[in-house]
């Protein structure tokens, strides 16, 4: 919420300005390029003041002035542009999958300039793990870029994020591993550096700049071996009392069903899981970690995934008549499956659900195609520069 | 959250007296009794802000002094005290369950000074129901009382409640309601009436003044006939997208289950609502809207409730895992069933459960009795002469 600059005594002008700047830059970074007349109505500033801000951006190195953007047709001469740099500040995204760890060298804007990626062993050692990291950063950081801001690390797993801790990542096989430590000991780089779930980084790439954006109300489904949801509500992330919320691979649907790791029987994961979907379509067990390409690849018969359609429609009725959001996003391999049984889904989720939630809710796939949790991660390290880019930049 | 008088113009320092007005009013009424120095402490004033806040809303007549109030052991004098003034400002609060209604005439401090409750017929037509609380409103207002500031009626479906419809509620068989016109109507009196679903006004008053107060994640559950839950997630309301969410009751827990009301196979109210546990007690089916009363009577063998008890708990499981609340509150009939096979449920909940958020979480039975979702009624009543004591009263 931007601040009038009129009032107030100088200190707090200092704090109304940095806040401003630090809304201009928030804004200019989620669309990547905007009007500064769009910018002087959205933040409720006059246009020399939003001349003020934009030339303090400028000469922070953040954002530069573009080419005239058209605004509505017959609405006048279009208002000059602003976009952020080239060159700029960027951050180090990582997401770290059951199978495969990404690193993503990501700018303002969320351009992704550098990717690499490599495969990761069954169960692997942190440690490991964190030496491939180092390897694939050193990989992205070779040609020259700007300053490095902030690491973010996206895990498949419940995460104490204030304590970097990877509480428990089923998948990986982790217990209570110090992973942000890890990771700052590899890399050796002085930013600041943050954990967080792959699902709940979704949802907030997705919301930010995705499917879900100008939505108050997302749930981004992750399939990745297991399923986990991140959710948005009310335009804020759901945590609950301990930041565990959205674990829906855990939705208890059947009494008959299979046993889960997590010790109860028939949860959502063993009925929509990498595993079942492998079985039903005669896929090998060792490509349940690669599921995605596995369904990408797939042209037999789609009846085999009838009851795979089944279940994930009847589990997101649920989901829809607990949380009524606007926009459910299927991510990682529940995205392949959508383009395979996607109408299936969808008219099950209507069937199950109750009427007035179903009707307002959209399913679809992710609008940031595979690059959603490293696009959340991206998001999770540009958060100090976008709350005080004096601050960190000055 | 107080606001310093110190700075600012006459405008704004009226508003902000008039904000602290109301932050003194509601800690107040939260706990309808509390001494001057708590108050300075929480509010973050000086005593004699305090002191001339007290003032004012002892001459608006709904707070008064009161005798000493210890505060802690040794720590000085005890503090002058202050309570809710009886005979001060009171609301009408309407419970409309599906097989009765319940009027209170409640007071600030959530007192119920009057309660009067009538049994309706199945599937009652809404113009009787209205006719039913006039009298109930008659029968409660025969003693004099303090000025009436608002009607709140607790429905048992789904609400949209700006517009004071009645959208859905299976168990009454009511369609497109307008039923706050209904009442207004009927009662004749010139107040603002505000509707809210039964399930979201118990978890208000259980997170305000019961069970969850202090916790800021909260689930309620109400069992009248359906299941259904009221949600406080990061200490306020999860509404989601049309205020739809909560709609526990229908979880698909089973696909081999029952056809359920809604139309869906499995949902939760088929294996724990009222049908399922007059079934497995044996109670006549025409038993099922008094189904707190049977239980509270049944002294038969307990093992006939373990199905109910385990299915209960799985449910419980998957909320816990989706919500990661702190308090599960359950309410209505789930409240009498508690006190039968409460140890079964907790056990169920926690073998199913994950254990991060399982251990996390209390389960336990209303702490304000069969009153919450009237309480609830009633703080939706008060919202007006909470928000702004001096535009309701001077």
């Amino acid at each position: 919420m931007p601040v009038s600059t009129r009032a107030g005594t100088g200190t707090n002008q200092e704090a109304v300005r940095r806040h401003n700047l630090a809304t201009m830059l928030r804004s200019v970074h989620q669309v990547g390029r905007t009007s500064r007349a769009h910018l002087t109505t959205t933040m409720a500033l006059n246009r020399s003041t939003i001349a003020d801000l934009a030339s303090e951006l400028e000469a922070l190195g953040v954002l530069r002035h573009a080419d005239p953007v058209a605004t509505a047709p017959r609405a006048g001469r279009p208002s000059a542009g602003i976009e952020v740099v080239e060159g700029g500040p960027d951050v180090i995204a990582i997401d770290v999958g059951v199978d495969r760890v990404v690193v993503g060298r990501v700018g303002l804007g969320g351009r992704v300039l550098e990717r690499a990626q490599r495969q990761l062993p069954v169960s692997p050692d942190p440690r490991d793990v964190g030496d491939v990291i180092a390897e694939l950063v050193e990989e992205t950081h070779q040609r020259p870029g700007g300053p490095l801001v902030g690491i973010g690390v996206s895990v498949p797993g419940v995460v104490r994020r204030t304590e970097g801790i990877v509480q428990f990542a089923p998948n990986l096989g982790w217990h209570d591993v110090g992973f942000a430590q890890v990771v700052a000991d590899r890399i050796g780089r002085d930013v600041p550096i943050a954990l967080g779930n792959d699902a709940d980084l979704g949802a907030r790439a997705e919301h930010f700049r995705g499917a879900g954006l100008g939505v108050d109300h997302l749930v981004y489904i992750s399939g990745d071996v297991g399923i986990g949801a991140g959710v948005i509500s009310g335009g804020a992330p759901l945590g609950g009392a301990g930041g565990f919320a959205g674990e829906v691979g855990h939705m208890a649907v059947d009494p008959e069903g299979l046993t889960c790791h997590c010790g109860n029987r028939g949860c959502w994961e063993t009925k929509i899981g990498a595993d079942a979907i492998a079985r039903a379509i005669g896929a090998p067990a060792d490509s349940v970690a690669t599921l995605g390409a596995v369904l990408d690849a797939y042209v037999d018969d789609a009846g085999a995934l009838d009851a795979i359609a089944a279940d994930v429609g009847r589990g997101l009725a649920t989901i829809v008549n607990m949380l009524n959001p606007q926009v459910v996003v299927l991510g990682g391999f529940l995205a392949s499956l959508h383009r395979l049984v996607g109408a299936d889904i969808v008219r099950e989720m209507h069937d199950a659900a109750m009427q007035a939630p179903g009707r307002m809710v959209k399913i679809c796939t992710p609008g940031l195609g595979q690059n959603s949790v490293l696009l959340g991660a991206a998001e999770l390290a540009f958060e100090a520069l976008l709350a005080d880019p004096v601050g960190v930049l000055a």
